[in-house]
């Protein structure tokens, strides 16, 4: 009996439409990384489980995929271990499947950091696996594409990041505003509130404003430890509403007396001044309750929307310190931003942003009415293929409407026919699938007429 | 104490420059498929196990590697399974990775029947994983690239995947042979051999001429229980020398009594009459010594060979009959080849063939002299960039030499420095990082000089 496949839940196909879809938003991103002079790295899909555990909190560490020995797995294992799967797994266990693109980075810029140039502009555009329930619009299996800087304390870093978010969106044709914000703003906040010790408490609290609301986010500091004499100090600044000139000042006003706030401020009024000579067409909007939940940003933190869908963030990153620290090389500080495709690719079927060149696939179509005529499309399918045309010849000689009917299935914009008649005459019908005109053509005309309307874009 | 990180053996880390190559190779590749209308799909990377197991034979079902169930996996596991690994794994593992895109790609045909218009034409470069023991040119986890066109009998497309090889090799500038027979034809001949039933013997054994030599294939064939009259019938065939044509003639003659074998020389003889009218750049010769171990072929047979490199086969493939039979589609008849991505690489880092536009990541770096000549790079940096063109500010005002010493590092063709005097001037000098020529230039001429020079090839 044959099985009725299928594939593991919360994974995908994607079919012809689909990747070419996906390229188009890939390529742009590339595109735009490589013109500011970031390189791409590629690393294993398996890292040793040893290199992910930690990385993520314990919610990560039970959201790996662990990869199974192989050989004699079980050997090792006794009956004492089978009540406790955590102890039983790492015995039988030694790799897993990448859960980010940033701990993998980590740990490459270690292993090589003799071979490389800092500052290290890198980039890297892969899957990443994670164990979560799957629902709408949360996968198991997904690309990141992660583009950061290593090496560089400077604030021009952060602000070609910003750049690169901004071209990247004008590039995708997708009105974005960039929220930024500064951790150093956020801890000198905590330390007004008396809570420099609940920082992460804050962040993570703060972090939910968008989802929960400002009611929500204090009632979950209230039950965190924090007390309503702090909230009441945090309160006005998450509300805080101007231009941005107008809420750094008044932050540098309310930090006056916190040295790692101001420096904060400091950061933000710099990258802010660098963009007013770039003349950006994109929104950047100092957002004080933009938190990021993730613990080891230490600087400006970005996250980007789009301006139309409702979605959650599209792009997000920041500053961070000491991310290669734990694997023996302190000190190195970095910068980095992530772009989410899936999303990315929701926003763009909503607003139906993608180009009409990404949707075609074979560009002429030969329709294929026997024999001798056969071979003279295929010479000239040969010609176009070599100018860059894409190019199909039906392979069977089947009736005609059945190959008419496979290319408009396709959405094949141009069929070609050459019958007995334009073998005769050295000639070629070229047919307009969306219109449906037909005109007969020499074959140097056909040549030059597609090659002016198409050319494989890779 | 940190951790000395590492990665799995038998995987990699891709650094920027091999990166840049392996895009050269997967980019030139996937161009070629795109001028022949075959368009891209991808799969995930986990498939359930039952999909997977008992596709690739005993050897590849202990070649998979499984995954661990997420939750708690070891619930169901038993004292009793504990002696049994292969049992154990069943229990603790539902999932694998893809050990190769044909299965997933049958698997996929299957399951997205409705949707696809046949014959269908697809391609697909994504990575496979095997647990091989890893050793020199042999990896657990790498990438191939495979074109197949289901749903069509016709031999223009096995002509079709021919031209591909030719112009694939044509753009990578590797000089290949592009060997060729028929699996009709090896059935033919164990039929003469009254050996029709050991027709997977004989190819196992005849696949290893090229390894261990003619007589040790007929001492492996006398051991698989090949009676030695059968062998001295298969001798002569083996050896078989002159031109495509003259073995052709002979083949049908020597095959004259059986049909499938005759069918098998027809095959053949038509493809050489449709590439005779086709110009190709590489040699095709019928090697009858050719066998591939695949057992799902059935017919053409293909093998591509680098003419200037003592390697394996660089590409292969060939037809099969009912490849989604087991997925419950049967019938569906397919042909198709696979890049093989890493001998690739490997002959053309033998032979230099990268040519340099691939090894070049930033082409222009400004150089970083201060906050007024940092404002004027960055915002000039802005319209190269605008332009396609790569390009570089170096984010810190460090000294002079430790500038150029990263460009050096980074091979960066240009230099590009505002300092004190090109400020004034409005000029920007350009340094020509090998012959180390400088030059004072307008900035109009800089972005027209660059623009001729040089731009992004995505």
């Amino acid at each position: 009996m044959a099985q009725k496949p299928s594939i593991p839940s919360g994974t995908r196909d994607f079919s012809p439409i689909e990747t070419a879809k996906r390229s188009y938003i890939f390529d742009t991103i590339k595109s735009v990384f490589k013109t500011f002079g970031f390189q791409q790295i590629e690393t294993p899909a398996m890292e040793n489980l040893s290199t992910l555990l930690g990385k993520y909190g314990d919610e990560g560490d039970k959201l790996l995929f662990k990869i199974l020995n192989s050989g004699d797995a079980f050997s090792k294992l006794t009956t004492d271990d089978l009540g406790n799967s955590n102890a039983a797994a790492t015995k039988v266990c030694e790799k897993g499947l990448r859960y980010d693109l940033t701990v993998p980075f980590a740990r490459y810029v270690v292993m090589h950091q003799s071979e490389i140039s800092f500052p290290f502009r890198r980039f890297q555009i892969q899957p990443v696996w994670r164990a979560d329930r799957p629902q709408k619009g949360r996968y198991r299996e997904f690309y990141q594409c992660d583009v950061d800087v290593v090496g560089s304390t400077s604030l021009l870093n952060e602000v070609e990041l910003i750049q690169i978010v901004d071209e990247v969106y004008r590039r995708l044709n997708i009105s974005v505003t960039l929220k930024i914000n500064n951790r150093k703003v956020l801890s000198g906040l905590a330390e007004l509130m008396n809570a420099a010790d609940k920082l992460t408490d804050i962040t993570v609290a703060i972090d939910k404003i968008d989802k929960i609301g400002l009611e929500k986010v204090k009632e979950e500091l209230r039950e965190r430890g924090i007390a309503d004499s702090a909230i009441a100090v945090l309160e006005p600044i998450l509300t805080l509403s101007g231009s941005n000139a107008d809420k750094l000042s008044k932050m540098r006003e309310v930090l006056k007396d916190s040295e790692v706030g101001l420096l904060g401020v400091q950061e933000l009024s710099t990258i802010f001044e660098y963009l007013q000579n770039l003349n950006l067409g994109c929104k950047v909007e100092l957002d004080l309750s933009l938190a990021r939940g993730l613990s080891y940003y230490t600087g400006a933190i970005f996250e980007v929307k789009a301006n139309d869908v409702e979605i959650g963030s599209i792009t997000g990153g920041g500053r961070y310190d000491n991310l290669t620290g734990i694997f023996g090389l302190p000190n190195v500080s970095g910068v980095g931003i992530s772009f989410g495709a899936d999303r990315i690719y929701d926003v763009m079927s909503q607003l139906n942003l993608f180009p009409e060149s990404t949707l075609v696939g074979t560009q002429v179509m030969f329709v294929n009415l026997g024999k001798q005529e056969e071979l003279a499309s295929i010479k000239l399918a040969l010609q176009l293929r070599q100018k860059g045309v894409a190019v199909e010849v039906f392979p069977e000689n089947k009736k005609l409407p059945k190959q008419f009917d496979y290319a408009n299935k396709r959405d094949t914009p141009y069929v070609a026919i050459i019958g007995e008649s334009e073998l005769q005459q050295g000639t070629v019908a070229l047919k307009n699938m969306k219109t449906g005109e037909q005109n007969s053509l020499q074959v140097d005309e056909l040549t030059s007429l597609l090659l002016k309307k198409l050319t494989v874009n890779l």
